[in-house]
């Protein structure tokens, strides 16, 4: 068992989780107290960023540990929770990359990330092109049909 | 404050933290016991997979919360611990995407993961393109240096 603590809040227009039709959602995480200004020196110098967060209102009931269809949708294979990004997983976890708008203070603007309004960050990264795949990506034919609306 | 807890453990012949050379590792997280070949049901589907660890060795008094130079190189800037990936960050979170081998039983066989042997993994998550960045990258020169040596 580990602990983590709240580094930052998403604050932005979607108030409730919806699935789909995040593209033109703007939000901006404000750090918590005790991290300055310095702690994001130089983030601007990325065009993106990893936000880790919490998908905080999912209740204990809720979380899957086995295999599901995605959304529940029947059209859609079973696969396991950690073969899908839904938010009823285990330690609730969620892990965008977002575009950076920029970065004032200790307030970081972002787009294209998936986050509702209050969700807890608990870690930022930048993005290098050294940790993205140099590879060609292969999914499933599900995955693709889940994620058409998704940025829409 | 919240917990999480270990979902699977990476092993590998890299027994130390070290900052480069990872190209040659190749990986097996194993699963906790509770977490069935049904969690990661159709994952074989996908070509990569990102992994959320824990810098678990990092001790508290080691944690930055501001800025310093990465890896201690005054030839680079002074950056935020949030503008860089170094494992002496806030919830020592690490997150990487890694390839994907074979998925065998509660067992999951990547390369290209910088994580040490016994390193905790917290979440698993199928990489999707409509996740990776649709604009190019840009980061700054440092990063670029940085990574020089860390997948050979």
């Amino acid at each position: 068992m580990f602990t983590v603590k709240r580094i930052g809040t998403v604050f932005n227009d979607r108030k409730e989780a919806e699935d789909d039709y995040w593209g033109s959602i703007v939000s901006v995480i404000e750090l918590e107290d005790g991290f300055g200004a310095d702690a994001i020196e130089g983030l601007d110098a990325f065009s993106h960023i990893e936000v880790i967060y919490l998908f905080h209102l999912v209740p204990d009931d809720k979380v899957q540990y086995g295999s599901r269809h995605p959304r529940n949708n029947t059209d859609w294979p079973k696969v396991g929770i950690f073969a899908q990004r839904g938010k009823n997983r285990p330690n609730r976890i969620g892990a965008t990359i977002a575009k950076l708008v920029k970065a004032e203070g200790s307030k970081i603007y972002v787009s294209g990330l998936d986050a509702i309004d209050h969700t807890p960050v608990i870690d930022i990264k930048p993005v290098m092109k050294e940790f993205l795949p140099n590879e060609e990506v292969k999914q499933p034919a599900w995955s693709t049909e889940l994620m058409k609306d998704y940025w829409e």
